[in-house]
């Protein structure tokens, strides 16, 4: 029942960004080619589309009729998209892909069914991403649409998953904190290399395990460095090799790390 | 030559916390069976030697004969091993494996020929390391030592620097940036998720992403999020769900990225 759901669910995607680029390769690559893509630029939509081998529109009120409308675009964006949406689609389930942005832009849009597709991964032009292992979070306005959700869903992945708009927030907040404050602190190491002439690429087997580790070992177990060791002298001799925001945020960081420790 | 060198080093390890044992293994794996091991706790020394199968002591002065004496101990610990050694051994390389400690820690213990052998790595107990992915970052009193630590260094893995203590200070600074505090930031997001009851274990995912991304992109090329997208309302949104510590991170380090896009 569920899976004959999916099979026959007609797609239509509006948005050519990296999120939507990614989905819909993994989409095709499950079969369920859109029936569609929409983007406000002519190029992307193009682009996208001949890519998959399905037809595109800049205009939302020529796009074919669907099951569901996943819509991938920024986040300023999506109000004005979700109003025209819900003005093209009676009954479609019309969904969205933004962590941090409540089911209810849906309603405020006039829409009738409505919910969210939101994978939890980062997404990069010219990186393709396994959505195999990717946790997809949906919500849906009613039961059939958190079905019709979790049926497309699992043709991408085993790893689905209920959450409320609140809790998808939450789940947005620990992915800055997993992911973009990560790159943040790569980015750091990098310009403190970079000042003497060293390589980043000497740091990336460190890297590599310290993102191993977490999979057997919770984050507090795996915590090592100067400040998990109480090192003082250590710290006061980096800090003192660093300025501005590099010795801001070692400051900040290794007093949460001793803090914790004494816990 | 070289690698007779190395064919023919007796090596001593002194220490048998994390990183002693890790190096003992992968050393072990490569031919290279330690003559013996000296640790301050009978215990440690004995458990250490036992698996590798060669003999161990508690004193330094009944240590055996070597060529290369590997300490890996605590940094506070390490001066009065460092004195003990000298006073041990007359010609034998006396090295140790930390980052921010400066070479001149054994000419001013008194020993005669020294250096440093540093794996670029996290260690820590139950997960074993693949040295050939690591780099080792090497330096020697004198031209002799520099060529017994890279022919020793080279049997564990291809990545084998020369670096000063200057150098080697920047980058342990920049290890722990790339490892101790991104794993600061998986434990905030951890707290954050744990505190809505959502498991640490969907972030996995996004975390190996994330590691393999920079790989491929600079971390620059790589940063994503509402930071770097200059998204302020879910910038304020997110800080406004978070606080103390974690709203202090998520502060310093999103002005930290939008400041870096706009450069």
């Amino acid at each position: 029942m569920l899976d004959s759901l999916a099979e026959n669910s007609r797609v239509v995607i509006a948005g050519a960004g990296n999120l939507a680029t990614s989905l819909c390769e993994a989409l095709c690559a499950a079969g369920v080619v859109p029936q569609a893509v929409w983007s406000r630029s002519e190029a992307s939509a193009s682009q996208l589309a001949a890519k998959l081998g399905c037809p595109h529109t800049t205009c939302i009120d020529s796009l074919p009729d669907a099951d569901i409308v996943i819509t991938a675009v920024s986040d300023d964006a999506l109000p004005t998209v979700a109003r025209k949406l819900a003005a093209r689609y009676g009954d479609a389930l019309l969904v969205h892909t933004a962590g941090s942005v409540p089911m209810s832009v849906w309603p405020e849009a006039g829409a009738c069914r409505y919910g969210v597709f939101y994978p939890m991964q980062t997404f990069s032009k010219g990186k393709s991403v396994d959505f195999s292992r990717v946790g997809i979070f949906v919500e849906a306005s009613d039961e059939d649409g958190f079905q019709q959700l979790e049926s497309l869903a699992r043709r991408l992945t085993q790893k689905v998953f209920r959450a409320t708009s609140a809790q998808r927030g939450y789940l947005h907040v620990a992915a800055v904190f997993s992911c973009n404050f990560v790159n943040a602190m790569y980015r750091m190491a990098a310009e403190v290399l970079d000042n003497r002439g060293l390589p980043f690429e000497a740091m990336l087997p460190l890297i590599d395990e310290t993102a191993a580790k977490v999979h057997h070992l919770s984050p507090d177990e795996a915590q090592t460095g100067p400040a998990a060791r109480g090192d003082k002298e250590i710290l006061a001799r980096h800090s003192a090799m660093l300025d501005g925001v590099h010795r801001d945020v070692y400051g900040l960081v290794s007093e949460y790390i001793s803090k914790k420790q004494k816990q």
